[in-house]
């Protein structure tokens, strides 16, 4: 084992020597008892496994314990016999609360030691805001023999990186802004030079407006193919409301090889999946509609009820929006469907706000009003209440119109007030999509 | 321990006996590799976690594997030696990628045995849809010796019940809808009966527009006294864009006294923090904003540019919202500023488009088109680009107008475009609240 001089002192050395045994595995613990609740989730994890995957290193577990020494201890050690590197996130703060710091040191039986570089760090950290250090923070000061302290450059807390034989410790605070840049740093200088070139690529090809058992049914004879081939490429499904993922990916030393096996597997998926393809490299489907308008210098207005302004959230939602997004309105009352569309008012009396006639009106109103390519006009009913007989919950109306022509739909969406709002925009997202293709 | 008859056969019975040591203590274990990539958190578990702390049954640990029986196995066992209860998801499916219920058995040293009515279960699943049951089905109908299994109306495979010794096991299938009516069975039927009247109760309070350090300077004096309490009360408090949140909980047996307990902290805590809190008992801005809309029978009608519909979207999130959300305007262009909310084109030419001048006129003009009781007017730059010197991305104006007057405050939010949405949009639905509540 490598024994550091400590404390912030080695930021820009590389510690992986030629001898050491490749990181391919790693186990990420998140410590906090408001993880335990039904209200929070780990999202840091998510973070840590993209920057990991990258450099070839693959998570074989996560596990969320409570400011508990024991369960964090158990955790712990369990997870540093199974796998090369332990990640472990939160409870470094400078409370009793925060357990990570001594349990750590003591499940790898080394004794904790005050570094004079990171006491004169965090009291810096006051002394620039006009604040003596409060004594409760020395605890921060405290660093297992041979760790190697992490600068913290947004909160008090340093990370700590451990080398313990062949296996690898990463303690990094919880907070999102404070933890990411420390994990930049070990990736790029403690772990990437000692991965070799073994890296996990991936594709991620998303598609709108088709059942999961569809997709699987055309998908699977091409996929299943690529199990025996060199390289392998590993492919799984996932569904979500309105859209279906194809996650392809290739564990490979050769990147030019990688990623021309995969083009080729995102070739193979084109041919039976065509446009209902809507992304191959994970793009948003607001991004993908947003790209395809400003390659052709078009802006686009809309207009809704059900959705409540999440279609045109969701498209502003791209930063430089506001080149192609011009205006959109939300109409839930009839007045303001009259008012600011010119929807004629007996339309809605005789066919009702939920019809195609005041789709398609609603569409072409918000178009010609704003004077733009294209208008897109959504009614419906998105529940629980509100329904009838021959309109019930879930029934939205999406039409789209151009200076040629217009288009229109009814759709009979499944699931709760969230679901059917959101899979409304996802279809009228894809429509302009959809449209826009066909337009060379 | 008890040997079950098998096979659903059950379900009717109550299985925890007087001598049973009462279930405290939980760990769930979600099975799946895609739970293991950057794209895909476990949510599961977030409702299992609900269900068992309104039993009283504290979650102590969570974790996920993929789908390798090895690591399957050391988290089962090491979760099985420090908690009351295991339950585990995911991974019942038929293929050999599903590895939880040999996995389980093995673990705990049961054969496996093929279960008749399981499979009759399973059969008729197919039959009603025309279909011969499929080989490879036969699996899920292997059920390790002594447990019961659980009937799926939605899916082939079935959940188990699992007692072994003073400790229970439960597995479930992954998919929500599948895994959620057993868990309610099992809560109702094998769990709340040896739970004696040990439950959790919980009041999330809620607060907009302070800062994280400010609430905790305010609460800490007050909350820090209830540790010492009968019952004891426990607090976390817990940061999101702009929203703080108080968490109290007590585990107590006599819900009179709990519930009594809870209402007088949060009195006390209303004393310290008076109108910041929006919420004592975890509702939403929105439907806090909604209730005061709908008590007062007043309608509200909105005009913003950065936020994009996310205002209006949170509004009509709330199901009924359309009995008091009119219309909302998203006038991305200074042309639909000036046609829809009639904002005079000399005011954007001369104040610019993010003012307070422009957002009292958005303001004012969306309340007066649609004859409503409150307007509320946004513009500002939500970033990364668009800023200058003197208006940074993050600068956001805000104005609510009414018949008798308006309201205006600029802000200058940190974070990136999403952070800068959101917390625009509750700080608009904050300055609404706020004002609502002075009108008697």
């Amino acid at each position: 084992m490598r024994h550091g001089t400590g404390a912030g002192r080695d930021r820009g050395r590389v510690h992986v020597t030629q001898e050491s045994r490749p990181i391919r595995t790693a186990a990420i613990i998140a410590v906090g008892s408001e993880l335990l609740t039904p209200f929070r989730s780990d999202t840091n994890s998510l973070a840590i496994t993209g920057r990991l995957n990258e450099i070839g290193i693959e998570v074989a577990s996560k596990q969320i314990v409570g400011d508990e020494p024991q369960d964090l201890a158990a955790a712990f050690t369990g997870a540093l016999q199974r796998t090369d590197l332990v990640v472990v996130t939160g409870g470094l703060g400078p409370t009793s609360d925060d357990v990570t710091r001594p349990t750590i040191a003591r499940a790898l039986d080394l004794p904790l030691e005050e570094s004079e570089d990171v006491l004169e760090r965090i009291r810096q950290r006051f002394a620039v805001r006009g604040l003596a250090m409060p004594e409760i923070n020395r605890n921060q000061a405290l660093v297992p023999r041979g760790a190697t302290a992490l600068a913290n450059d947004n909160g008090t807390a340093p990370g700590l990186w451990i080398e313990v034989g062949h296996r690898r410790v990463l303690l990094l605070p919880g907070p999102p802004r404070e933890m990411q840049p420390m994990l930049d740093l070990v990736v790029r200088e403690y772990l990437a030079p000692g991965s070799g070139n073994m890296r996990l690529y991936r594709r991620v090809l998303k598609i709108a407006g088709r059942a999961e058992s569809h997709v699987e049914t055309l998908a699977q004879p091409v996929y299943s193919r690529w199990l025996a081939a060199d390289p392998r490429i590993s492919t799984s499904i996932l569904a979500a409301p309105g859209q279906i993922e194809l996650h392809l990916g290739i564990r490979s030393d050769n990147p030019d090889q990688a990623r021309a096996s995969l083009e080729r597997a995102v070739g193979e998926l084109r041919e039976v999946l065509g446009l209902d393809i809507f992304a191959d490299d994970g793009q948003s489907l607001e991004e993908v509609v947003g790209g395809l308008l400003r390659a052709r210098g078009w802006r686009i207005a809309l207009a809704a009820s059900c959705t409540g302004g999440l279609t045109s959230a969701r498209l502003t939602d791209v930063p430089g929006s506001s080149d192609y997004v011009d205006r959109a309105a939300v109409t839930y009352s009839n007045r303001a469907k009259v008012e600011w569309l010119g929807v004629p008012d007996d339309l809605i009396r005789d066919r009702g706000a939920v019809s195609e006639e005041v789709a398609e009106a609603m569409a072409i109103g918000v178009r010609e009003g704003a004077r733009v390519e294209v208008g897109v006009g959504i009614t419906g009913i998105a529940g629980p209440g509100g329904g009838t007989e021959a309109k019930p919950a879930g029934t939205v109306v999406i039409a789209i119109a151009w200076a040629g022509g217009r288009r229109v739909r009814t759709f009979r969406f499944v699931g709760g007030r969230a679901q059917v709002r959101l899979q409304s925009s996802q279809a009228a997202l894809d429509m302009v999509r959809r449209w826009l293709l066909e337009q060379t």
